[in-house]
């Protein structure tokens, strides 16, 4: 399963806000075997959400798109999506339900979009929050509040599943630059691939299709290279 | 000037990284007046790369392009960039002169690829750590480590020249769909853009052309919403 993110805000893209939305994400699927592919984030405008929606929609087996909902008018991610999938958007009966019994509104007082759906879509409460999610064909539609989109992904999360994988790091005080032989030796030795990461200190990250693959790769690594004490 | 951000990277995806550099990117600019408008991560794959690197081409005014430079077998962004332009890479000898020169390796011990270039490639010297960045057509290819990310920034970034915009942001109590009639009401006193961005506050972030009027826009607003005493 191959799955695109996209995130929706213009103060992710002016760097008011850190992305962490899409790292919890990558994390949550990843511990699933579920792969992010793609990660992008476009600006509050419903041709940039759908243009962007569409395309991968095409290309990938789902879409989780954060952010852009809500009643203020640059909350535009519903009728992008919409726009992507080519419905309509209309107050949704569930929605409504759902704002005045569990949200305390009163419908007539609900402001405009906030019930405000792709037509035919699938209501996701919002436990924490105020603006529902929705599921429409294989596009997953999420608040960009953090606490709020954890817990609409939870509701959802078991329709993602694929095949996982095992991983551990190794951290290394070595350059990068002459890590070379040893990189190529664990993926001689092993079926692992190796992720290496610099920084601080280089972290080499070696993931397999098995637990015990991952753990004998790992052991090589570390008799092999000058190890980092505290792991940091 | 409108740009493109692309980092790459399979920890970014996986969200063993949150990705703080397209922040910072996206700030720098800001202030610059250069209005970020997409910022998409990329597994290391050179095709993948190529791609994306090559669609934002032909969009955006420039491409900045994070992350995956390196001698490892999983630095490929070098080589992704190439194929977007259409064009070699090849050891470039300008990038391996000062790697002899400032990063103390003899020509002959450079890892294969760390001084390997799209043909005809602007260098970019790395300050604080080793590869090389680049400047081919209007792509700047920087690390990955922020570091040296925003070192090797900082010699292009006068090569980015917008129209500054001048924000005030006022952080309320009250909730986002009661904040409808002000929003509307600022949006109509004064030429702004307003973001309102929800969380455990609701952020209003007024924008315009000249800080007066920014002020005038946030002025007017902090008088009618409920203010968050300490600003957070």
């Amino acid at each position: 399963m191959r799955i695109a993110v996209v995130t929706v805000g213009d103060e992710l893209l002016a760097g008011d806000t850190v992305n962490t939305n899409a790292a919890w994400l990558g994390t949550r699927l990843g511990e699933r075997g579920v792969a992010v592919e793609r990660v992008t984030t476009v600006p509050d405008r419903v041709a940039d959400v759908a243009r962007v929606v569409n395309e991968y929609l095409a290309e990938y087996d789902a879409v989780i798109v954060t952010g852009g909902l809500g009643p203020t008018h640059d909350d535009l991610t519903m009728e992008g999506v919409a726009a992507a999938v080519g419905r309509a958007v209309e107050e949704h009966p569930e929605a409504v339900e759902w704002l005045t019994e569990h949200g305390g509104y009163v419908a007539e007082n609900l402001a405009e979009g906030t019930a405000h759906l792709p037509a035919g879509a699938r209501v996701l409460p919002n436990e924490v929050g105020v603006a529902p999610g929705a599921v429409v064909e294989s596009v997953y539609v999420l608040p960009g509040v953090p606490a709020e989109m954890k817990a609409m992904f939870e509701l959802v999360e078991g329709e993602f599943e694929g095949t996982p994988t095992y991983s551990e790091t190794v951290v290394t005080s070595e350059p990068e630059s002459g890590l070379l032989d040893r990189i190529r030796g664990v993926r001689e030795a092993f079926d692992v691939t190796v992720g290496s990461y610099p920084g601080e200190n280089v972290r080499l990250k070696v993931t397999a299709a098995d637990p015990e693959t991952a753990e004998r790769a790992a052991g090589w690594l570390r008799e092999r290279v000058d190890l980092v004490e505290d792991g940091a």
